[in-house]
């Protein structure tokens, strides 16, 4: 019954582009087969078989943040007026403010949710405990836990497969130009919300965190283009934004409002997205990514506000810092730091391992998900039966431990939902402290083992079995086909190692036991994310304690550099599984020792335009290649160019003409009996710059007749007359450094030598092409040297 | 008597330079007359009559953060073997951790000197006043502020003008791109910290915060270079430090530990140097910067906990807490958000106020400052006298407010050097409150200002005065040449208005006076600094209250935007005084109008080199031309070409080569009696890359016999081949922005046009030549759409 539930929204435009592909694919080679390129670009997704869950093989393409100079654009931006230019600005922070708006009122009504499902689903297991029918309470628990994630499941498996998982990694690779498929539609939007709220509230161990990312980011990206995909406003002031820049930097700001959301960590969000997601960065749009987490951190103070008068069914407790930790004083001394770089090591290592096995399983996972939509289903909620399993079956295995005398009895044992002291099946005046960490929520769980004055709280063999279940639940419930964040079953993890450390320091040193809990998340986190300054702000803002930073900053520092040495980070493990060609901050090595004119050799050889072209031309070369952007070749002013259609009579590099726009030249008719330059106000009478920023439309959809065929387009005016160039003696290195800080989508190779009859254009690299991946299937000598490591 | 002192270190080579400026400027119109460009560069500082305090008419050099790609270095980087490669990665977290160390030590002695000096000091003039001796007090008091006044002023007007102001525009505009002269020498280094515990100890309304982050970088770049000029330790592994882009990392981690040291913030100082400071960033070096100021954080809290046990003289209160705030719960309701809102817009007039009048005031001063050191001299104590008279004088003023009844009599009135109730001359049992404010360290006066839980503390009439005085003091003073930073007068500022405000506010709202000061600090920061994010962590962590984190971005937000709509910020104020070729980060609107090819027509022709050249004409070169690159055109590999010295015969682009290469193959002798292309191992017999990284020397110590003359170089392996380039129908604004994001310092210009006849390379842009300053200087009628705003 999963088969056959359909596929909705971007689908069909996906599956068009799909069939475009194939199309072009037996085409080139029977068309051309001696000139096959060597240098292979992957049109499509290349990790096909090692595909995660919710990832389809589809089509990339790139983004294009360069701004597009040609005629049209510059007569615009020279017209644009001050109030339009206003408006614009105004937009821009309007924009911001309802992504912080939305992403603030959705995560709380997510959170308020879940605590409600969950909270509910809690006291009712524990009424069944307390009246000792232990089986009805555990069919009870189960039962609804595996309806929540069936909801979630089925939700992502038959309408959105891009909604499942963090999302993280794809925003990643969006943000550095690559135009992850489905990513941002309406229907992802609403699935991951969902699905998230059923996921979490089913007890799984994973977190809001990463889909309240991806949740900020669809908030963005939808609001920057006035709405889902086919239900569009075309609201006028809108149109400044359909471009690729403007939505990258909607999307920053959602990421961002989403990390916020998430840790209620307002700096943490801003500085989460420069370090971990953002490939570009500027001080303007940190200024408005602040902007929007101030937003967002006022909503959720009102809506704490709000529920705090109890008008939120069980929501409520807790303020604006999620897990407090400040009723400690951080004492320690000098013999201390020997142990909190104990703590970095193990989370470096522990960190690492992770990384290593979640791979592992990301495979496998992806061999059973490949066998269709009932075996995605089946693997999620065999995970649900064991998770709920495991949490309601373990804390029969702890000992009842009594209360302390100094606690007050309302609240040791506890029997609410949430709670330090959970009595389970323990008699009145005992708690079990397993069933604390195990029966309730992920969150309570966290802020459970965080609780700093309680050094009797926890057993060491309850701390085992918590650290050992979560490691296990944290390796195989990521992989699954729901909304699914990493931080949350990492904190827990390392919580469990570092509170069990803590036990066993406990005599030897000053640093309260909750404190070593925070440690071992934290360590856990920068041992498998990697990240730096951000991590710190986070944890910082959700422990609310300042002097824990300096040992918290050398923990992080000492976990990354350990875990570094081992292999890369979380997220770009999980990158490279997706196959996303993600373009990395530092150049290989070896990238020193090749140059772009090699490189664009090995390639087939670049298919140019003449400046006024013939209409024939233009259908042939669109239907016989898939590249975007074509090198239009000029006389240099000269009306009539010597021999038509032939590329060694032009001696001038008139700029790039886009793909988008040659097929809107086609469909509006731009022809000309003559071979004549137009004027400007011909141009402008036909295409308004607003259309040319629609990057839409195939050559398929386009029917132009033999008659037609025979006449002229002056590509001229939409020609782009400023592309980026280099030399072809230009190493690969700076090449690729230069196309990721600029941002661009093309780069023109142009020749060293000046001569007549020379081409002013030998070749046009695209991100595939300066992939390291890439370039090492054609030039695998260079891979040698590659051992000897990044120099950053 | 300050007339005759003489100038040391680094001096003499500047004159050198600007010996060598003067001659060219001597032989450039002469020679070529008629070719005289029309875009000047401004080879020395442009604002020589704005001049500020410190700052000379100067040589100014770009920096070179391009990878100078020769065939040596090629040669080099792939046999660099993976030792070397450690090392070089080892030696630059050493560094790191160097920078870090170092500055925290040096921060904590600066400290510990002044809070002693200042200390016994104020405890010696409370004596006086408690005897009622008051004009021995005064004398007292005003005497020895002179002559700490004095100290700080002479050593800046004599040894290292450099070293007065805050020094943080400069360090900006150095990791722009900017070689600002005489900097981070070891003069400099050590007039600032003295010149800084000097004026800071004497009273003066100026903070060491400024100071420290120039001392930070100080220290970096000393490090970087392995010591002080003249000094300089050749250690083998530090050669690999010897290049533009190492060394600009090291000084953003020194800066950051300066900001870090300054207000025990770690992150913030991160942040700022991110934010503010630094125009180039990378995920890797944010780490590093992390790990100085982490290694800062960890000695800072050494210090303290050694100080605690009474080891520090007066030193030793507070902990890494500087401003502590937490004790106050916040509490606030929508209505209060208005009032945070009123706050920040009056931050923000107030603050682009306080840039108004500062900058007029910078104007007059530097009048008075040409005349002379002794007129320098005498400004500074002139500021001091009338400060300390203020500082002594205005307490009288106050009436004497008796003790609160709940508040310990130890406490109330203090007589010690800290403390929140001074008795000053009232009697015991009653406190003045406006001495507690100005009879103090700048320090205890934040301290005291921001108290939390003291309503009743300060009358308004106090308020008011110590608002206004410090108003009048922190223009007054910020311009003397003494080290001085802005932080702190701002601060102080901004918390008497806050608190003001919070006294007349009391009954409405909810929020402490305390935190009114905080908020009313932070407001005037963001309307005068224009920073966000990283104001917002430096507050947090100055006073350790993270609920009123969401109300301290509002302000921040509010200020900013209020401030931005009057004028730049004071930084970008400062550095347009002093003339520093500062790039911005957004090209003007303007500059889509304009292409490359334009901007070189106005230029002088391009002087390019053959591959092969005769030394006559590189000596001749050399001498008649100050640039710092020459385009190398080649024949492409044809080993003769056909006419000597005709440029016009060559047709190949081979690539640039630096000044610095071409006198090193003069003082080599790297000559040939016959025209030939050399092998590999000749030039790495003659050179090595080491040497090769040195950018000193002038032709002027070169000799070259008249034999020697005819002979001929190969630049071929001394030259970069793989120079930026960009086509000259480019505009400008796209240009800027890869000049900008790649880092470079020559960007070649190269023809559209493809035939036989054409020099492959047309131009040459530099820094100074995409300024807007300098273009519209050639195009004036571009100006007239400038004041369309610029598009972020």
């Amino acid at each position: 019954m999963g088969e056959d539930c359909r596929e909705f929204g971007e689908s069909t435009k996906m599956k068009e582009k799909m069939e475009e592909v194939e199309r072009e694919e037996e085409i080139d080679p029977e068309s051309n087969p001696v000139n096959e390129p060597l240098l292979k670009r992957n049109r499509t997704l290349s990790s096909n078989p090692l595909a995660l869950v919710g990832e389809k093989v589809s089509y990339i393409e790139s983004l294009d943040y360069e701004i597009n100079e040609n005629d049209l654009f510059k007569h615009d931006w020279r017209s644009r007026s001050r109030v339009q230019v206003l408006q614009y600005i105004f937009l821009k922070w309007l924009l911001a403010f309802l992504v912080g708006l939305l992403t603030g009122i959705i995560a709380t009504l997510i959170n308020l949710a879940i605590e409600n499902i969950a909270g509910y689903k809690l006291l009712a297991v524990l009424k069944y405990i307390h009246r000792e029918r232990y089986l009805t309470g555990f069919l009870y628990f189960t039962g609804i836990n595996f309806i929540l994630t069936f909801v979630a499941a089925i939700l992502c498996v038959c309408f959105a497969p891009t909604a499942a998982g963090p999302g993280i990694p794809e925003i990643k690779a969006y943000l550095n130009g690559v135009d992850t498929p489905n990513m941002f539609g309406a229907t992802t939007l609403i699935v991951k919300i969902i699905g998230s709220i059923g996921a979490v509230s089913a007890g799984l161990d994973l977190g809001k965190e990463g889909p309240l990312v991806h949740i900020g980011s669809c908030i963005a990206s939808l609001l920057g283009q006035g709405g889902p995909d086919n239900y569009r406003i075309k609201w006028r002031w809108l149109r400044y934004f359909n471009n690729d820049r403007d939505r990258r930097d909607l999307i920053t700001c959602g990421s961002s409002s989403g990390v916020c959301a998430a840790f209620r960590a307002p700096v943490g969000g801003v500085l989460f997205a420069l370090e971990e997601v953002a490939t570009w960065w500027r001080s303007a749009l940190l200024w408005r990514t602040f902007f929007s987490t101030a937003v967002v951190v006022v909503i959720l103070r009102a809506f704490i506000e709000i529920c705090n008068s109890g008008k939120c069914g069980l929501f409520g407790e807790g303020g604006l810092i999620m897990f407090d930790v400040s009723n400690v004083t951080v004492r320690y001394h000098v013999m201390d730091i020997v142990i909190v770089v104990v703590i970095g090591i193990i989370g470096g290592v522990l960190g690492s391992l992770y990384n290593h096995v979640l791979h592992k399983i990301l495979r496998l996972y992806n061999l059973i998900n490949q066998k269709g939509k009932i075996h995605k289903l089946l693997l999620s909620l065999a995970v649900a039966l064991f998770t709920s399993m495991c949490q309601y079956g373990l804390p029969f295995l702890a000992k009842c431990t009594p209360c302390d005398s100094s606690i007050p009895e309302s609240a040791c044992p506890t029997n609410g939902r949430s709670g330090n002291f959970k009595q389970f099946n323990c008699p009145p005046g005992y708690y079990n402290d397993l069933a604390t960490l195990l029966l309730t929520t992920n969150d309570d769980a966290v802020r459970n083992i965080f609780s700093t004055n309680t050094p009797q709280e926890y057993q060491p063999m309850s701390l085992l079995i918590f650290f050992v279940l979560y490691c296990i639940l944290g390796l195989i419930t990521f992989g699954i086909a729901v909304p699914s964040g990493l931080f949350l079953p990492i904190i827990l993890m390392g919580s469990g190692y570092g509170r069990l450390l803590g036990l066993y320091m406990g005599p030897h040193t000053n640093i309260d036991q909750g404190l070593f809990a925070v440690l071992g998340a934290a360590s856990l986190m920068a041992g498998s994310m990697r990240m730096t300054v951000s991590l710190c702000v986070i944890f910082l803002e959700l422990t609310n304690n300042l002097l824990l930073l300096p040992i918290t900053m050398i923990v992080l520092l000492i976990a990354k550099t350990v875990g570094d040495s081992f292999n890369p980070s979380i997220y770009e493990i999980i990158l490279h599984l997706k196959g996303l060609p993600f373009m990395d901050a530092n150049p290989e090595p070896w990238m020193r020792n090749l140059t772009v004119g090699e490189l664009v050799d090995v390639k087939p050889s670049v298919v140019t335009l003449q400046g006024i072209e013939k209409v024939s031309k233009i259908v042939d070369v669109l239907k016989n290649n898939a590249h975007n952007g074509f090198p239009v070749l000029g006389d240099g002013g000269v009306a009539v160019p010597p021999v038509v259609g032939q590329a060694n009579g032009a001696t001038e590099l008139h700029g790039l003409v886009l793909r988008a726009h040659l097929i809107q030249a086609l469909k509006k008719k731009w022809f000309f009996k003559e071979r004549r330059r137009t004027m400007d106000w011909e141009v402008r009478e036909k295409f308004t710059w607003v259309e040319l920023a629609e990057r839409e439309g195939s050559i398929e959809g386009v029917a132009v007749t033999s008659e037609e065929m025979e006449m002229f387009v002056d590509l001229h005016p939409l020609t782009n007359t400023t592309p980026f160039t280099v030399l072809e003696s230009m190493s690969v290195a700076k090449a690729m450094i230069l196309f990721r800080q600029v941002g661009i989508r093309h780069l023109l190779v142009v020749p060293k030598y000046q001569a007549s009859g020379v081409s002013p254009v030998i070749g046009i690299l695209t991100r595939q092409d300066l992939l390291a991946h890439n370039i090492l299937t054609v030039f695998p000598h260079l891979a040698k040297s590659k051992s000897r490591g990044k120099r950053n």
